[in-house]
């Protein structure tokens, strides 16, 4: 791929980013984190790899002002009418369209070309380990969601049972599970190098803000002489 | 403090309270803090103590919508004006007022009263350790900054010398510099329990991201045949 075809690509990403946990850096940090994967697998095609990176999240948008919308399946349709009008090859526009289409995490949507799975793993390693605490915990932050739960004794939930969105919840409902699902070695090898930290992070967390429940809430209910709802 | 007193000041406070990172937990998990250091002070009034925990942060909506003004100032004021017109003693409703407008770390206006100085170590565990980081990564979503800047050599800046706000510059300016700013002996202990925790995440979560930028730029670079801006 020339540095005109990137400039393009690069440009129309930007126009389609918005908040901050899936804004521009994180297609940079997939892009990068896809070089470094397809560099230790076969028969990749770079043009294909580069281009579906650029452009995996560009559908982001439309599903954050419809959640009913795939922002896999919006953006792998915007991004192959942009490379068709921008005179790409149809193959070519067919195959990103291809890697786009099943980055995101489905039963019955895989990843089928070396460059889809490439995608696929490269942006999992995006939601693993610190990195992925951290998106969570701005993204909670942008859709107003808290950190945890209170459950009806007045103890703070650890997430694994609950229904109602929070990050403890985030972190049993994906952030825990996403170490298994990769395509790629050098993809599971990244990602089960940051697992631990991911790991610790929840413990410590779900320790430091469980004490003061556990001590305090007992503490006020002798000061005012009855059991707090 | 009876419980009709204590429903009276929370219920206050819950209609008072906003975004998520100053949520109603970070509250109660304030009061509850406080009434573990106030076991381990002499002296302490629980009446003083307990109006200040939980009526502290009430002027956060009015500093958010108006960067200009201080919320502990304004917060102090309502508080004072809410205590007067639900005629509780203007001594103690001073008292309140007092804890709350030094609850903030400023160098010209320090907590006095022993309830003032617990309100303000209970207030800073609260950006100490991970829930300090978890918090602040919240807030960045809530305002929409990033995690980090990159430099005009496309390195990720540590934050350390950042003049543009980002996660890694909160952490160089206000996260890692609030364990020596403790009033009481056991509300500096529990924060410096917390420290290496929160050291740790800054450090990995630098190394997590940085590493694909290192590496991969690199590699694009390679491709297009030409330096990335």
């Amino acid at each position: 791929m020339n540095h005109t075809t990137y400039s393009l690509l690069e440009n129309y990403m930007l126009t389609c980013m918005g908040d901050s946990a899936h804004d521009k850096e994180h297609i940079y940090r997939v892009l990068y984190t896809a070089l470094e994967i397809a560099g230790t697998e076969q028969d990749v095609n770079y043009d294909i790899l580069i281009a579906a990176c650029l452009l995996h999240d560009i559908g982001r948008k439309e599903q954050f002002e419809n959640p009913n919308l795939c922002h896999a399946i919006v953006g792998a349709d915007k991004a192959y009418h942009f490379l068709i009008k921008h005179k790409f090859d149809s193959a070519f526009a067919k195959q990103v369209k291809h890697c786009i289409s099943t980055h995101r995490y489905r039963k019955t949507n895989e990843p089928i070309s070396i460059e889809a799975k490439i995608l696929f793993d490269a942006d999992k390693i995006d939601v693993s380990g610190l990195i992925g605490i951290a998106r969570s915990l701005i993204y909670q932050g942008i859709v107003g969601t808290p950190l945890y739960s209170v459950l009806p004794d007045g103890t703070v939930s650890d997430g694994e049972k609950d229904t109602i969105p929070s990050f403890f919840h985030e972190y049993h409902f994906k952030l825990k599970k996403i170490y298994s699902n990769f395509y790629t070695a050098r993809g599971r090898k990244i990602a089960a190098e940051r697992q631990k930290s991911a790991e610790e992070f929840y413990h410590r967390l779900y320790k430091e803000v469980n004490l003061p429940y556990q001590n305090g809430r007992a503490e006020l209910e002798k000061i005012i002489g009855r059991e707090l709802n």
